[in-house]
Parts: structure tokens; C-alpha cells; sequence
């Protein structure tokens, strides 16, 4: 069975989580918290990041969740996440690599950094500057969701794809740390509470990282 | 013909560029400095980054360097760079990301920062310390790079891959910059050297960025 190295609030752990759930892949969750930098997590994967992915019996360690995506898509035909014409899949990795690069960097990292890591890590206050920023940026990428769902029922269009996956990922980490005001943005809202309805993403509501609440309306499916 | 919307430093558009040239593509180049900003730019990608590949007369516009590779590998059959089993794909990819991301964020973007941008954009000198950090990163890539190509002749096996092309656009960038010190790195030189004297990286060893010259071993082949 594949085993899966992550903590509760990787946003890149939780997006392959929900391919490898829409797909019925097995798999087990084993804890890595990146930031203690252990000898042997380097040793399997010389960057120190979550996730890693190994299947012992079959000797296979895999690294990177859009390269551990994309082995899944080619090896699992089970509900195909990048899918149709080669203008289409361009259209998801494009908007994969939106909500992992630039989402990721104004607003999930920040908040990371503002509401676990100090917190859990650094014993810092968190510096309110900054979470004001990010949550200002998350509000220009709600904008950007909300014109996309505007003109299409899922983000790359009129099927689900891993960049409804990538999304919602980010997304539901901003939204446990406080990032996240939904208010004026239905059409993203009402994407997203489709969403957090699925069994894929039960899971992912059901958790808790030591020391960092998340806000009411986090876990409540009709919110 | 395709159009590629980029600037002489930019890592992400000379992977393009070279993984382009290998397959036999015809583009032609466009000039665009991210950091002006040009509406019309961001009308065309909402991220305002480059690059962005435009086919005016078939309507598409690919955006993300990753995406673009993989719609060109699935549309292009001449030189796969990501092929083979999935297993093998996975480690391009991993590598892939390996550059793009980790060796971008601590090599080629404090040297484009430093050497780059605070000469031409903001007018500043630049920090040596901040140089130094990304010399002493890169010495720790180059010594990854010199494991890779111990045991195997190409970074992610026995044929050439995206993963050289990704590792070479990067490397290539920093080596403009001062930033590379080869010595001691004979297994990493040997294999980049082999590299700078495939035709298409002379297209790259032979365009100038205004206001940035590159050290004299830059464009020496036999370097
Ligand atoms: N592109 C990578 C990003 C992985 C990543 O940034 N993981 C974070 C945790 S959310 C991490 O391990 N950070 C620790 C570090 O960068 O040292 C992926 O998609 O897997
Ligand atoms: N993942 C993107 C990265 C693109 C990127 O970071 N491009 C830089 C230039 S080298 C850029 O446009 N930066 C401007 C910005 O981030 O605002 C890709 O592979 O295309």
C-alpha cells in the first residue's frame, strides 16, 4: 500500500489526498513535519519536502505532487483528472500551477508562516501586516475563481480536473487558518461547498493540527 | 508560428526554448519585461509571469513553462524529454520541479534579483551577502548535479530528458551572473559543457541582457 508523508495543513499533501480518494487509491498517512528537518526524510528526498509518497513492497518512492499526479493519472484509469484534448490539460496545468505557485505564495505560505509557524515552531506573535496582505491577496484570487466559475461549472471547465483539486487544497488550508473571507463571492463560494460536500474531502474537514484551531465555519459543510 | 513572450534571463522561457529547439518547433521571440507590467500582458495571463506561447492563427494561448512542455511533448513526437516507464517519467518530473523550483528559488532568483533587477530596474547596488547565500546554494546543487552524473550519463537516466533541459536553463541563467564556480565540479562541468555545444543552446549562449554582461567562460564552449 502506498504511504503518504505529510502533515495536516500541507496544502500539496492534501491535493494528491484528494486525487488519490476520487481515484480509490489506497493509502496510509504517515506524519513529516518538514520543519524538523529529520536525517531520514532527506535522505529520501534531498529537498526536505512534504509530500513523499513511498510503496515499499514495490521499491517505489515518488517526489513532488504534480510529478506524483501525473504518475497517478497515467497509471490509475479511474476517474481521469487531466483529461480531453492537449489544449484542455494545458488549461488545467496552468491553473495547477496558479493555485500551487502564486495562490501557494501570496496567501498560503504566509499564513503558514503567520498562524502554524510561529505559533507551533517559532513561538512568535504573528504579525498582523502580513496576514492582513495575504488576506488581500486572497481576495483578488476569489475574484479570479469567481469570474472562471462564472463562465464554466468547474475551474478548467465543464468537467472536474486536478485544477478543481489544487484549488480547493490551497483553499480549504487558507480557510482553516482565518485567511479566507467569503463574503461577496458566491460563485466561488458555491463551488467550494460542492465541494467540501464530497466524500474525497471528509477526511480533510475531520482534521486538526495540534495547537491551531480552525475558524466555525471551517468543517460545516452548508457554509 | 508560435510567438514566445519572454526576456534573455528568464530560466523558465530558455528551458522552453531549448526543449523547443530539440523537437524541430519554429517560434519566433517577443520581448516582455515582467516587471513592467504591460496590461495587455496580464490580459493575456492573469499571473503576469513569463512565459507566455501564443499561436495567433490557431487561437491558443499556453500559459505556465511546465504546461507548455507537456502539451509540446504530446503533441510534438520527434525527441520525447518525457518518456519511458511511469516510474521514469515521475523522476523527470521530480527533477524538473528540483530546478525550476528549489534551484530557481535559491540560485537564479537572489543572483536575477541582486545582479539583474536592482541594476536595471531599481538602481540599486547589490547586497553581497545576499550573493554570497546563493554562491554557496548553488555549490550545494552542483555537488547533486556531480551524484546525478556519477551514476547515470543523463540527470534522470540513461537518455537526456526535460530534466537536463530544466537543470541547463537554470544553470545557464546563473552562470551569466557569476554565480557558478565550476571547480570541483567535474562531473557536473563535463556533462553541461557536452550540453552548451548542442545547437540548440547556441541561440542562448550567444543573446546579451542590456546592462548585464556575463563572465568571459559564459559562451566558451570549451569552458
Ligand atoms: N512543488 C512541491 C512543493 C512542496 C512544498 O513546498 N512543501 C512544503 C510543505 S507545504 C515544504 O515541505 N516546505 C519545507 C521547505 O520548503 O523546506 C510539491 O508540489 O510537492
Ligand atoms: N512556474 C512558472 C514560473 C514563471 C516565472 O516565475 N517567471 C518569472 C520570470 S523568470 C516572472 O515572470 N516573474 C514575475 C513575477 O513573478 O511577477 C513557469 O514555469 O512558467
Amino acid at each position: 500500500m502506498w504511504r503518504l508523508y505529510q502533515f495536516p495543513l500541507c496544502p500539496f499533501s492534501r491535493k494528491l489526498r484528494l486525487l488519490m480518494s476520487e481515484k480509490s487509491i489506497r493509502f496510509s498517512l504517515e506524519r513529516e513535519n518538514p520543519w524538523e528537518m529529520r536525517d531520514e526524510f532527506f535522505l529520501m528526498n534531498p529537498t526536505g519536502r512534504t509530500p513523499v509518497i513511498q510503496h515499499a513492497e514495490k521499491d517505489i518512492v515518488l517526489i513532488d505532487s504534480r510529478a506524483i499526479c501525473e504518475y497517478f493519472e497515467e497509471t490509475v484509469g479511474k476517474n481521469p483528472m487531466i483529461n480531453g484534448t492537449a489544449a484542455r490539460r494545458a488549461e488545467i496545468r496552468r491553473l495547477v500551477a496558479l493555485f500551487d505557485e502564486n495562490f501557494y505564495g501570496d496567501v498560503t505560505a504566509p499564513l503558514l508562516m503567520e498562524r502554524m509557524t510561529k505559533r507551533i515552531v517559532l513561538r512568535e506573535a504573528p504579525d498582523s501586516r502580513n496576514l492582513r496582505a495575504a488576506m488581500r491577496l486572497a481576495d483578488e484570487h476569489l475574484d479570479y475563481i469567481d469570474y472562471l466559475i462564472d463562465n464554466r461549472p468547474w475551474l478548467a471547465g465543464s468537467t472536474m480536473s486536478l485544477a478543481d483539486l489544487a484549488a480547493a487544497a490551497q483553499l480549504s488550508v487558507a480557510d482553516y487558518l482565518g485567511g479566507i473571507n467569503w463574503s461577496g463571492h458566491e460563485q466561488a463560494r458555491g463551488w467550494y461547498s460542492t465541494f467540501k460536500s464530497r466524500p474525497s474531502f471528509q477526511p480533510l474537514l475531520a482534521e486538526r493540527m495540534e495547537g491551531v484551531q480552525p475558524p466555525k465555519h471551517y468543517s460545516d459543510i452548508n457554509a
